[in-house]
């Protein structure tokens, strides 16, 4: 056991991240809770409280390092691709990657809500917003006389279409009335929405 | 109260299946609970287990009907339409508004899973086929040449890319980062797509 003066309060936070994912990766959704991570690190749950105000805070925590995988993700795919399409067939392949190989992780981001009226604070939005400029870049490239705004919509209409397939495939849910796979249907996906988003 | 000898066997299922869905559609997801739907119908737990064979067996139902009030949406909003494209986009529209006006029921639907090892039973699977083949429909008069199955693949492909849309949209998670409405992503998406499908 490690005593209250051995780390800093930054450093508390990063081991706390660090037991939280390990936790997440290791039990599934749904299995992260300040005493199972007070535990994994060696503080009491009233250390824990006083380096995050509450869960919340270091779920949001656990969630930018998602995104940053993320992100870290779609660019390295992205590096020896030929040219925007199929930069983006190889973006889409690696977010269903990175969500079959980081469960716990993936569905967190996506189930996981503040308390009602508060607001994600605006670092996270930036965080976000971040990861989608690097699918407008390809976008952009396919139609370059076109307006940021519409490609970064584009962008969100991709997304919604790949996260789907992720989460109806890795839920069990696309055996439903028969089988299709979830890299099938979004390689075919976004090759038919990029005919049409280049010509429109 | 009513007594035991008041209804018979089908007409206790028909009662508690109703009081179900009053149930998600008051309380919302999560909210379903044998005790509650047998207190709803005037009848113990027990009789309610006479009937189903457990609390699975029942959702089963709910998400049963669920699927017939889908098809039904998505049949209606095709009559009038004067091709393929508008039938679709009509069909990811009434798909969306379902989803909306009946967020527990269309949600149980996606979150609820029969006990590992325990299979969907054949008609519940053929109901779902049978949803996608009205989709499948409008797809193959897109492309009458195709083989049935790519007309299938193709449904698979919109479908999770609006039920994307709205999963996202629903759980507050398109704000990430920017504001955009599913109506409108979900609209763009699909009319994208179908460029591409028709001209392929």
């Amino acid at each position: 056991m490690a005593r209250r003066n051995d780390h800093s309060r930054e450093e508390i936070q990063a081991m706390a991240i660090e037991a939280a994912i390990d936790i997440l990766n290791n039990e599934g959704p749904g299995s992260l809770s300040t005493r199972k991570v007070a535990k994994a690190i060696g503080y009491t749950v009233g250390t824990l409280y006083l380096v995050f105000k509450n869960l919340d805070e270091l779920i949001l925590q656990v969630n930018a390092t998602t995104l940053d995988e993320l992100e870290d993700g779609i660019v390295a795919v992205s590096q020896d691709q030929l040219n925007p399409v199929s930069t983006l067939k190889a973006m889409a392949l690696a977010y269903l990657h990175y969500a079959q190989d980081n469960f716990a992780r993936w569905s967190l981001l996506f189930t996981w809500r503040l308390p009602e009226g508060e607001p994600v604070p605006e670092w996270f939005d930036a965080k976000v917003a971040g990861v989608f400029e690097k699918v407008r870049e390809p976008l952009q490239q396919l139609r370059p006389d076109s307006d940021a705004q519409t490609c970064l919509q584009a962008a969100r209409e991709i997304w919604s279409g790949v996260h789907g397939a992720c989460d109806l495939g890795l839920n069990g849910k696309l055996s439903f009335g028969g089988e299709f796979k979830p890299d099938t249907l979004i390689e075919s996906l976004v090759e038919n929405y990029l005919i049409g988003f280049a010509k429109a």
